[in-house]
């Protein structure tokens, strides 16, 4: 089963989220299964991230947006934050600040796209401008509209500077939120992340549906795509982004850069004869 | 064995990098001895880190400093980039480009500094400028004799925005750092960090030695420290830096913010009788 075909959004593709089922478990026979497939994915990553920083050449974005409680922050803590630091940055998008406001809803994220050889992570992303702020009026309809061209030709130009693209939705059932909001509430080193807004989020849930599928259906080109995971599992979710990044990585194959420099040179500064290491 | 004492450069103290064994081993038993602390260390570490996160309000600036191939990027790989990197980061400071060396010195980092909550890692720094420009005469001496100073007011704004400073410098002899060059020549995966002007930097060892002395005794404030860290042993090196680290994170302190919100309507909201959970 490739799982990144799977769960890819087809160019020109429907999504209809409430036929996807976030518990899934397929094609895993169990969790253990799932979790040893997590664990190699993690490594090779690691190495094809190496190879990729010492390149130089391509780089890798890869944007997460998901419910609350869906789990990005564990995402990133056991999948995609084990890259090495010294190439991988997470930026996490908060409600905009005037500063942000006041410039095109690009500006903040621009500076963010990764430099060749590096991996950056988008906790929340330019995304949110078509979906809280469509779900909330937060901007004329006449205005969000048009985002969606807008952002297909931002990350059109990031493509034609070698940065690939990966968007993930983490797939949570409204039953399962709720389920983690209460387990909040058993753990008081979580109580900071207690909020009643939150909560009351939940009975938008349908118009966000529409505005992430709208989102998906819209901007899901092949050098960018989109991937819908279902993440009422924490292992299968982990186990599946990780197999698409590390596929990806993958197909990108990184090289090292040929040696420039004269290495018997080297050898004779080093004071070692011709072969003799 | 106060390992954090032991290796801080005393405010106003003199050092004397000649007499400080690099190929340490003590108070460890052995390696094995060492490793297990670093373990245990690296997990206090993130609990720790994951405390600041939350609360927001402190900051951790760590500084590496130290000869090619002494070790900086596996410290990092190893210790300190196992932290969250939702509240890490690592800012590598190589040549200065144009438009950097068009401003003072220290206009590059600072944009680099964490955040309240965050740590930033400096893999090189500001400190580079009273380092290698001092040893190539890169400015004149009139220039970089000032920046002491505008280093220690520097990072006393930095301090006084509660941002904890603490500067590592690897420690390693040059008969190390040939035996680690020359492994380079083993492994191909490593060429391409093969360079002859690596080699013909050792020939200004002294040089570099009398830059690092002053530098550690002219900007070494009891807010901002200089640890000389013997490195020759990778394992020595771990052990002790995330020592120093974690017993500056537990000084801290970092505090879960206390719940502003209404426990008792949210337990309401989720469907919960009081003290059900």
């Amino acid at each position: 089963m490739d799982l990144y075909d799977e769960y890819r959004v087809k160019p020109d593709g429907k999504v209809q989220l409430k036929v996807i089922e976030p518990r899934e478990d397929k094609p895993f026979k169990d969790r253990e299964e799932a979790e040893q497939l997590t664990a190699e994915n993690v490594e090779a990553i690691r190495q094809l991230q190496y190879r990729m920083f010492v390149e130089g050449k391509q780089s890798l974005l890869i944007v997460l947006q998901a419910p609350d409680a869906a789990g990005k922050d564990g995402l990133i803590r056991r999948v995609l934050g084990k890259m090495n630091p010294q190439g991988c940055r997470v930026h996490s998008f908060k409600k905009p600040t005037e500063l942000e406001l006041a410039h095109d809803f690009l500006w903040r994220v621009h500076p963010c796209v990764p430099a060749r050889g590096q991996v950056s992570i988008f906790n929340r992303s330019h995304y949110e401008d078509v979906l809280i702020v469509r779900v909330h009026d937060l901007v004329p309809k006449s205005v969000w509209k048009e985002r969606y061209d807008l952002i297909n030709s931002f990350e059109s130009l990031l493509a034609s500077a070698g940065t690939r693209i990966l968007k993930f939705y983490l797939h949570i059932s409204p039953e399962e939120q709720l389920e983690r909001f209460k387990e909040r509430l058993d753990l008081p080193e979580k109580h900071w992340k207690l909020n009643a807004a939150d909560y009351h989020e939940r009975d938008r849930w349908d118009d966000y549906r529409e505005a992430y599928q709208a989102a998906f259906e819209k901007c899901s080109p092949k050098h960018a795509p989109w991937f819908v995971i279902p993440a009422d599992r924490k292992w299968y979710r982990n186990a599946v982004v990780s197999q698409i990044v590390r596929k990806t990585l993958e197909e990108m194959d990184p090289q090292l850069p040929p040696v420039t420099e004269d290495l018997a040179e080297i050898r004779r500064l080093y004071g070692m004869a011709e072969g003799e290491d």
